[in-house]
């Protein structure tokens, strides 16, 4: 019998039980069959090698989550987070943590729909096309635009990437979708609303693609399946992150957790905070990569874009007006063009506060261009919403000032004049900390973090189903709804 | 070297790490210079161990949760389940899991309220002296008092004893308030309900323990607390199971998580099943233990209680009217007393299915007496809502009629008899499965779960007191609120 093949069979993966008595004596045993003829150095580093393969062993083969997977219990597919059956690869290093009711987090289980490719790699197509590129044989090798609203492009090649390369994912994409907690629909509908360059609508009225007939159809296409039928679209995830992003047919994906950047223009029982999770614009400028400091940062305030907006961007021209002649400050309009992206770079980069008004939507990407820049960001928009709030204190990032204060002359910039270096060093070093979830292309970056806000939510997603199902007709005369309330009326500032 | 010892340490079911050709290399070097003198037996055996020490070091102190918990950042406060500095015992077998974003659900840390004794046992004391007991010298060494409405004891209980007893529970209690992700208050709310019989309160007015002060004394004394002002309640955790409990101060304590056994007396604002907790009533017959299956369970149809009750309990009598004559049925009016339980008790244990109609609120202890006595519960009650929804599908282990049905003469009768034992058997399996989750008294059992639930709060806790403290004053108009809407009219029944 050679070393070798002896060594192939021996693996004792179930170690005697967790008394450390047992293991002493194993250990010594081990140690003097071993040791007999040894000198004493040799001796020595062998327990210490035995020590840590017994700690090894420990630590990878005795968690309560392999007990616990090898049941078959008939709850399996009520469990929340039930990673039975799981499809995961490298489970050994991944799964290996507790599974005692509440303690167990595995990874959740997504299903993609393999979509019909108009929905996905045929938007990128038409968008070529539309700029005069030709009809190509593969489309799938087509490139994906970059544009603000192109998470949708991140959460996809995230799901059709080989699972050892997903590290650290929160998800794990399943096969079968029998097996699936929630359902992926990987529509590409922000890229969708600007297939069209805004001139070519009326040059080729005959030959465009329509947004409009698009989004009917991926939602009778929807609506065809078994697995939308089931829970009413509950246990689906649709991307809408462009705030015009699939609006006409909001009312029958409103079931679904909706992937969004904005609610500015989401009636309250389309979507919430509590159902649907807020995505992050992908960053358009560079992230800044230098020290931390003021040095280098010689302007004050920093605000380049659109001066005229709708809604409650109306306060742009306003704060134009309060601060285009202080020395400090530089406010420009410009609309976004490479030239500008440039600009708007080094202004972020060498200024210590950047300006962040409301748009035609309460939110708006400068807001995470500021942040990659470590431009502390000072947000004048009463109704935003923002990404990753549980785990993201934006008082320790940002400065919030209510629009009201913010156009009282002088208040706003000699505000900013007067806080510390040291204050700015803090703002810094936080944003610093936390500038990696709004990074889209980062192994550890947004997506990860977007898939654990969604899995955040399937208890809730759960409770509905079933809930759902059982309910009988009632005469109620008000909707039923769960919610959570604010009930702070709000401060000035958080300064 | 024994061949026994060899097989225990040989283990070669982790590879070398990925691509490491550094670590490669490395063990290259030790062999070499270990081996030179060696067998080649020792040689394959030191090597054997050297990959397992390398696989050891990097699984033990390279996996991302190390590198992160080491690290002092400045988020740890808001980082959702951040295990770092857990006072958990057992941490080697227990917190030995992942912490990338997501995957990781290390246990919740709560922090025990040390409430003045009014609050606690002070509480039970009243209760035995109104019923003629004697002052102690030691409450604590008093017993609570069975009830229906006892979660608030189990919860107080469970988490002052000793860690290492709190087999799989998801949450650790730690002693230091600026650890802790939530605050509990173990105010006895509920027995505080019943302290005084109902009939003493004539009969010894000047000396009476009076609920409604304890209820505003609890309060002030809360919101003096820095904890509490700090996020406004909001991370913290109060037990209000009966109906009835806290009522006169449910506007006040309206932002923490609320366990409660019914929505019937709280409004949209107070109680909700995003924020709040469903507890399930603490059974009160036997659980019973025999076998499954109809042979012993003659009559069709139980009911044993109140025959006359408020609001959707009106039901009742009409109910009685409709099958008080079948002779497969027994109805029976009765009230709480150990004898009646007695006959409940047989009744439940001998009977197919088990009516639960509304009370004076939609929930009632009967269900869960009906659950551990596998006897099918038969929901009348359009406005339930019920305990641990997102675990538990209640269509399996019961059947919802609508009262508009169910009071059509010869519907509901005739519909049970019309099920087949098959199917019968089918939800008794169904109910032997979860009746664990209604077992207050059981190590894995309701009180786990309870804190599984909270658990599961957390980020949508952590997400609005971040945003509370960063909200500007806005003009709104409505209350801000966070929804998710059932859309579903419901149906007549779930058979």
């Amino acid at each position: 019998m050679s070393g070798r093949a002896n060594v192939k069979r021996s693996k004792p993966t179930s170690p005697p039980p967790l008394s450390s008595n047992a293991f002493q004596t194993q250990t010594q045993t081990l140690i003097s069959a071993m040791g007999r003829k040894s000198s004493l150095l040799k001796q020595t580093l062998v327990t210490i090698l035995i020590i840590l393969v017994v700690y090894a062993l420990l630590n990878t083969f005795l968690s309560p989550a392999n007990s616990f997977s090898s049941g078959s219990s008939r709850l399996e597919n009520t469990l929340p987070l039930s990673y039975v059956n799981s499809a995961s690869i490298n489970e050994l290093s991944r799964d290996n943590m507790q599974n005692f009711p509440g303690n167990s987090a595995p990874r959740l289980k997504v299903y993609l729909y393999d979509l019909p490719r108009r929905f996905t790699h045929g938007v990128i197509e038409h968008h070529s096309m539309a700029r005069g590129g030709r009809p190509v044989d593969d489309v799938t090798l087509l490139k994906y635009p970059g544009h603000q609203h192109m998470a949708e492009w991140y959460l996809f090649s995230d799901l059709i990437r080989p699972e050892p390369e997903r590290v650290g994912s929160p998800v794990v994409r399943v096969l079968d979708p029998d097996e699936a907690d929630l359902f992926y629909v990987p529509y590409f509908s922000s890229l969708s609303l600007i297939v069209n360059p805004a001139r070519a609508a009326q040059d080729r009225a005959g030959a465009l693609y329509s947004d409009e007939e698009n989004q009917d159809a991926l939602v009778e296409w929807l609506e065809e399946q078994e697995y939308w039928k089931r829970n009413f679209g509950r246990d689906h995830v649709i991307i809408a992150q462009d705030p015009n992003a699939l609006y006409r047919v909001i009312d029958r994906i409103k079931n679904s957790i909706l992937l969004v950047s904005d609610f500015g223009r989401l009636k309250m029982d389309h979507a919430s905070l509590v159902k649907d999770v807020i995505l992050p614009y992908s960053h358009r400028i560079n992230t800044y990569n230098g020290d931390l400091g003021v040095n280098k940062r010689k302007s004050t305030l920093f605000f380049m874009g659109a001066r005229y907006r709708k809604e409650g961007g109306k306060i742009r021209d306003l704060l134009f007006q309060l601060l285009e002649n202080e020395e400090d400050v530089i406010v420009r309009h410009g609309t976004q063009s490479r030239e500008n992206r440039r600009a708007a770079t080094k202004g972020m980069h060498t200024s210590k506060f950047c300006l962040n008004p409301a748009g035609d939507t309460p939110s708006a990407c400068r807001l995470f261009d500021s942040i990659v820049s470590l431009c502390v960001p000072v947000i004048i928009s009463d109704s935003i919403e923002l990404p990753f709030e549980d785990v993201i204190d934006y008082r320790k990032i940002a400065i919030f000032v209510d629009t009201a204060s913010a156009l009282k002359p002088g208040f706003l910039i000699s505000t900013l004049r007067s806080i510390t270096t040291e204050r700015i060093l803090e703002y810094q070093r936080e944003l610093k900390e936390v500038k990696h979830y709004f990074e889209y292309g980062q192994p550890n970056g947004t997506v990860n973090e977007i898939w654990r806000q969604v899995s955040q939510k399937l208890p809730l997603i759960k409770l509905m189903v079933n809930r759902d199902k059982r309910l009988v007709r009632r005469g109620l005369t008000e909707p039923d709804c769960s919610c959570v309330c604010s009930n702070q009326s709000g401060t000035d500032t958080t300064l």
